[in-house]
């Protein structure tokens, strides 16, 4: 049969996401560097009710069962696989064909591919997708960029692959090549920031309030009814109520070891706000606390002889309800602050690359399949399609009130672990942010004066117009032309 | 005359540093592109009591002039400028001379242009240099980084240019090729850091106890004969009171405009502690606090809306000698952590590349010329000296005891600031960065369970060896080997 696209790569991923384009209709050609995979495939598209699949024998079977103009996702580790991949397929391939890479991909390897390609005429899309085997089964989220003739092309089978919500499906054009990359590698940071504000929440409740287990899932279980509303709230109720099957003896989450591992794109979020001049905060938060997590022997080490404030309720007072109450409006706020960094990053790279992305439209396509999915990702539509150019999120006239109404609950939080030694960076960071941001006048001016003193760096005044330098040490004497320094320092 | 070295590039920075090496009786021949320049520095060096400083006509001029083998010191803008001198001066060089680059250079170029000059046989060192011009002019630190047998040609030249302090010039052997770039970048974050924490200290002096400039120059100052002392208090303590002569009112700082600019080693700081896997979460305040403070149009919308706690002493009442104490002690615990972040950079870097940089002797290379340089450095080289294997600086007991002793008000101050709202990103990312590193246990079971839920990346246990994967929801089903996934998730 002539197929309507064809799937490259058939670990779990591509598993999946093939048999879900097959359960929607497509026509689905299958293709594998070792065959064991494709059979497997096919297998289960038996299994699964006879969908349309079938498998291919290599890279020239593969591209020969496609419908021109030939339509391939390829779904293979980053690097170095998808460019071998690519050479295996565009062998065989002709001018107007598409290539779609699904991985976690460095956009600038993205955007080196498409120009290696565009002399063979072939359209290269890199397409973000989150939402793990599950989502790609059922439903992900799918964040393309590429040209707009290949997304046209693609259009009718990933609209009806994404998962679907209130106003369609979870997928859209983002822009051109790279910007569904970096769409989903900001989608990982604040992934992160989610994730580590949730075990801040989850610290406090335990080492604060020694919460139960089953106290803390339950308590996990209604914030899911509130704004709170996502995945990971969920799946935190679930993972504190799941029960030991190894030991039978009290729940998983206590003997997992406090080790958290990483892939590649909560650093490059972080190394991009750099690169875009963005603070990211709590991200980086969520960051610095993976490699610390890791560094778990230096850290017995360092309980043995750092002090902690070995505080008890007696000496610092809690209220367990208004704890809990300040906990709840605390993660919010934090989460929103960290939304609020990540699509600055994004607007920031949209507007040095002329990508010109539609942020609202990434808020829209994070409401269902993926793991950020939440009920704040509405408000963070509505809020950026009220205003196409609002500077930072938090400047939206409805997020700034809900901000505003948890801000004392959100340092109450903040002033308790501090006393108490529980370490909250991201809630912290979030705060400081916060609190930066909303600053008419900020120290900078003591910054900038130190920056003139030791760097001849200059100033600008409040007063007046033009650039100064002042002679603020009289043992000083300036020398030169200012604006031809290039003195070393910061 | 044949001259012992030649310095090309006649900025302000060069200028100085030519200056100084030919008042230490070296015979240095001056080159700049445009002759202006080098008549300026030939007249300056009369100036200065016939030092023996010659000029140069051009590049073969210039080179024809020094003793061999020649060693070069440039001085020109990092990147492309770099490239292009020493394209015009390796043209008349031998195999054996020395070109030393003595700019901010990102090291990955110093790799690069060592790797490029090797088959002519010219040595290439990548030296940082600080202090500013002052420091060019009268004793710098330099961190030099290259082939041993061409640091040992410039030695005799640059330890006697070098700042001197107790126990010799603030010069010596980092390591091969790029340690000596990566050693300053990281003395620029940390620079970063100690600004940043100053402009926290003195916001909260400045907005919670109202203290006049004039107080605080004087407690400035007055710090500056404790364990703070170091260059960045002193011209604190300088600029806080200094009239201004613009409007012949106030005083200077009070009319410089709270906007931090940058130049790149603090954004590469950042970047590289991303790509070592090291927290270095109070040097990304200072960045992420210069990036917010440049957008000043947001800050002051932000302000109409975003709502501050508004705080009086009478809400939270605060007493002044007890603040200014805690503040003069959380600023030394937080500047410790800073230094055990950039240090640990260092480290790692060091391990990845082979350098085995003697993270002790960057200490001693700091103590003076530069501008970080400070008493505690002092500290830090002893007990970098005790145990060249330390994993991170507050494992050393003396460090670890002096951060025990002042933990109490380090957390009083954070918990005052975020009662009053005046952020302190960097205090409280310091103190959160102490918290976590002296936890045995981290809340990253946590974070691991949900990896492993959403994403199979599975999870070691606590009371037994091996690989573990949980089916955490029943409605789960688990496919495939899970070595094998690429799922997109972190």
């Amino acid at each position: 049969m002539s197929c309507d696209i064809g799937l490259y790569g058939l670990a779990v991923m591509g598993q999946n996401f093939a048999l879900n384009m097959a359960s929607k209709g497509f026509k689905v050609c299958v293709g594998n560097r070792s065959p064991s995979k494709v059979e497997l495939t096919v297998n289960r598209a038996k299994e699964e009710g006879s969908l349309p699949l079938v498998g291919s024998s290599g890279p020239e079977d593969f591209v020969k069962q496609l419908s021109k103009p030939r339509k391939i996702v390829i779904l293979v580790m980053a690097g170095k696989p998808v460019d071998e991949t690519i050479a295996n397929l565009s062998q065989y391939l002709d001018a107007g064909d598409v290539i779609v890479d699904g991985g976690n991909e460095w956009f600038h390897n993205t955007l080196r591919r498409a120009k290696e390609l565009e002399p063979k005429g072939i359209h290269f899309v890199g397409m973000g997708i989150s939402g793990g085997e599950e989502g790609a089964r059922n439903g992900p989220s799918l964040m393309p960029g590429g040209p707009k003739a290949a997304y046209d092309l693609i259009e009718p089978i990933i609209s009806k692959c994404a998962a679907q919500v209130n106003d369609g499906p979870c997928t859209g054009y983002l822009g051109p090549v790279g910007s569904g990359n970096y769409v989903k590698m900001i989608h990982n940071g604040v992934e992160y920031g989610d994730m580590q504000l949730i075990a801040e929440v989850y610290d406090v409740m335990k080492t604060v309030l020694k919460l139960s287990n089953d106290e803390m899932a339950k308590i996990f279980e209604e914030w899911n009814s509130t704004e709170l509303e996502s995945y990971l709230i969920e799946i935190t109720s679930k993972i504190l109520a799941k029960k030991d099957d190894v030991t039978d003896t009290g729940y998983v989450v206590d003997y997992v070891l406090d080790k958290t591992g990483m892939k590649g794109t909560g650093r490059w979020t972080i190394q991009e706000a750099a690169e875009r001049s963005i603070a990211a905060p709590t991200m980086a938060a969520s960051l610095d606390t993976r490699y610390i997590s890791a560094r778990k022997d230096e850290r017995v080490k360092a309980s043995a002889i750092l002090k902690g404030p070995e505080m008890t309720s007696a000496e610092i007072p809690v209220h367990k309800g208004q704890l809990l109450d300040d906990l709840k409006s605390a993660l919010y706020a934090a989460k929103v602050c960290s939304y609020a960094q990540g699509l600055g990053i994004i607007r920031a790279a949209s507007d040095d690359m002329k990508w010109n992305v539609d942020l609202s439209e990434c808020a829209r396509l994070w409401k269902g399949g993926c793991i950020i999915r939440a009920a704040l990702l509405q408000k963070i539509q509505d809020a950026l399609a009220r205003d196409k150019n609002l500077p930072n999120l938090i400047l939206d006239p409805v997020v700034a009130g809900e901000l505003n109404d948890r801000t004392a609950a959100w340092r109450r939080v903040v002033v308790t672990a501090v006393g108490y030694g529980v370490a909250t960076p991201a809630l912290a960071a979030s705060l400081n942010y916060f609190d930066a941001y909303r600053r008419e006048r900020l120290p900078a001016n003591l910054t900038q004066s130190q920056r003139d003193f030791f760097g001849g760096h200059t100033y600008e005044r409040t007063d007046r117009e033009g650039v100064f330098h002042c002679l603020w040490d009289d043992s000083h004497k300036s020398i030169g032309d200012i604006k031809e320094r290039t003195a070393g320092e910061v």
